[in-house]
């Protein structure tokens, strides 16, 4: 078991191992558990065991799975259940499932009573390394993905390796993205150790990987908690994935976004002078395999851009790359976008341009 | 023209006197003006105008009027408002209306992109000298009053006093409630001032009046912003008031409700232990006459006093006052709560029990 401390005002641990829904407990009378419809049958009733042999007395709620539940009706129901339980503001809730379950649940945890204890337990590859630290969150509007939430840090979270022998392949390898991503940013033996053949739930180094991972992400946040400069690198790859989920309503993965959007940030990287990286992002698309992309125009995209939430009154900024490790922050020429979008979807074999 | 340093990260300073709607302006190039259904044709015209003249541009949102606005609902329909009028990270929200609308308004601040820019021109006495200091903000569930919200401080306020003049004398009066309040817990000249006959929207001696209450509350909330101790005793009378706002689905005022809140945690208070104030509380009611309480009993009034927010799992703790400027925060046992509910009840000659 690894033991990744995230240095912000409190701090808090994340614990990194096989079997670790066995061991979560919290100082918590009462807890609200959040749990994603895909493991309400299957880790649900382990984790709420482990944590009423820990003196908690456990609700389940069962949140629709995956991103569907990142709503606000969904967000207001779960505020009136907590009421209608009568918890207080010594109760915690903790979160069950993937990315959009830590997402919507810490939520629900910043906005009840304005803001009560939230701990996570990912269990997927994204959400270990991702979701889990930085205490982002919040849910999406019609208009756009991530619009509305709060900052709300968990006081602690259990990445128990062990629930993701449970999903499909495709699912890991969509989650890689961002331990690839942080690797782009700060660690580049992760891009070596994703990129290594046979990189699966079950290798035996995914322990130090997730970890290394993490611990990105953590130094990253620890530095800059509110996403006031530094924080923002993290969304490398970040704006054409956004566009792309909200352009296909979802039915691309952020996994798989992502996978798009660091290989279009790449691209965009090296023509604005950076360092040709796209090597590496495509070598992580031929590992990931990620769902084929419909037909789309960049006068249609663009809109979706356009609504990135690092715009501001003065048009969108990207993370572009100057080199492995090498981050900035930047506005970019529309037509520079643009030459990247048609030399992407070239290189990628797409119809549309 | 007074103004009052609120001493928090960042600090921020709130402006009162006469004819300001005429002066505000603030660093942003968006601004989301937010106002009161009741004060659309009157004073968001004359703001706007202002906020014009500084440089920002403007668009206005009618609330619902007055608490009715306080829902998730509203919440929503204006965080996509934002979302379509496409306001970046930089723009502003600023509220135009009395407690409900700044509680709605900072909400809406609070969670549009995690958090932007929020100002507050209160115009009713009771968002003076509460609502816009202190950051609290949120909004009402069905099961019971501001169980839901955030802590998002304001980056400025202006009380223009003389928007007071246009409000009914009842409102005022209402109004009235926390002033009085914020007397009992740290300044009792403001208790002298209130109950002075003729004490109204055009008394001379309005200006230093409200920023006396405004001051006491913003040396609370400087000491404990997040309500981790102290700032609890801001809540002096209203575990009652909740409770018959919440009884009476707000056909009682928050003012009104206030005012018995106060009586009847003063006899608590005095039943307790403490000096007697029930005079001093007795006085005010006499002064402010509030709605007439409809016929309920404690049984049913009970449940809804359970679920006030400064209750924790071992149950409800009283703001109680040990004497004049000494508050403190204490369990009370039920037969002692409903011994100060009858002397309450028998005091005012209400029929129930």
């Amino acid at each position: 078991m690894t033991e990744i401390e995230v240095q912000l005002q409190p701090r808090y641990s994340v614990q990194v191992g096989k079997d670790l829904l066995e061991t979560v407990q919290v100082p918590h009378a009462r807890v609200a558990l959040l749990a994603d419809a895909a493991v309400l049958e299957t880790f649900a009733p382990k984790l709420a065991v482990s944590l009423e042999r820990g003196g908690s007395s456990v609700s389940i709620h069962a949140l629709p799975a995956g991103e569907t539940c990142k709503t606000l009706e969904t967000h207001a129901r779960l505020l009136s259940s907590l009421a209608q339980e009568r918890l207080t503001r010594d109760a915690a809730v903790v979160s069950l499932g993937g990315g959009a379950t830590s997402d919507l649940s810490g939520y629900v945890a910043a906005s009840y009573l304005r803001g009560i204890a939230f701990y996570a337990v990912p269990t997927t590859l994204l959400a270990m390394v991702d979701a889990s630290v930085g205490g982002k969150t919040g849910v999406n509007l019609p208009e756009g993905k991530n619009l509305v939430g709060a900052f709300h840090q968990p006081r602690g979270v259990w990445a128990s390796l062990d629930t993701l022998e449970t999903l499909p392949e495709a699912t890991f390898r969509e989650g890689a993205a961002e331990t690839f991503k942080h690797g782009l940013l700060a660690n580049s033996s992760l891009c070596d150790r994703v990129l290594e053949p046979g990189f699966s739930a079950t290798s035996a180094n995914l322990e130090s990987t997730v970890s290394d991972a993490i611990q990105v992400k953590a130094d990253v946040v620890a530095r800059d908690p509110h996403e006031a400069g530094e924080r923002a690198h993290l969304n490398f790859g970040h704006t054409l994935a956004h566009a792309l989920e909200a352009f296909t309503h979802h039915e691309i993965s952020h996994g798989d976004a992502v996978g798009y959007g660091m290989h279009y940030a790449a691209i965009l990287s090296s023509l604005a002078g950076g360092d040709d990286l796209t090597h590496l992002t495509r070598a992580f698309l031929e590992y990931q395999q990620p769902r084929v992309l419909p037909a789309l125009t960049w006068e249609t995209l663009e809109p979706f851009m356009a609504r990135d939430k690092k715009a501001d009154s003065a048009g969108v900024r990207f993370v572009l790359l100057a080199g492995l490790g090498k981050p900035k922050l930047e506005r970019v020429p529309n037509a520079l976008q643009l030459e990247a979008w048609r030399a992407f979807c070239a290189d990628l074999k797409l119809e549309s341009r």
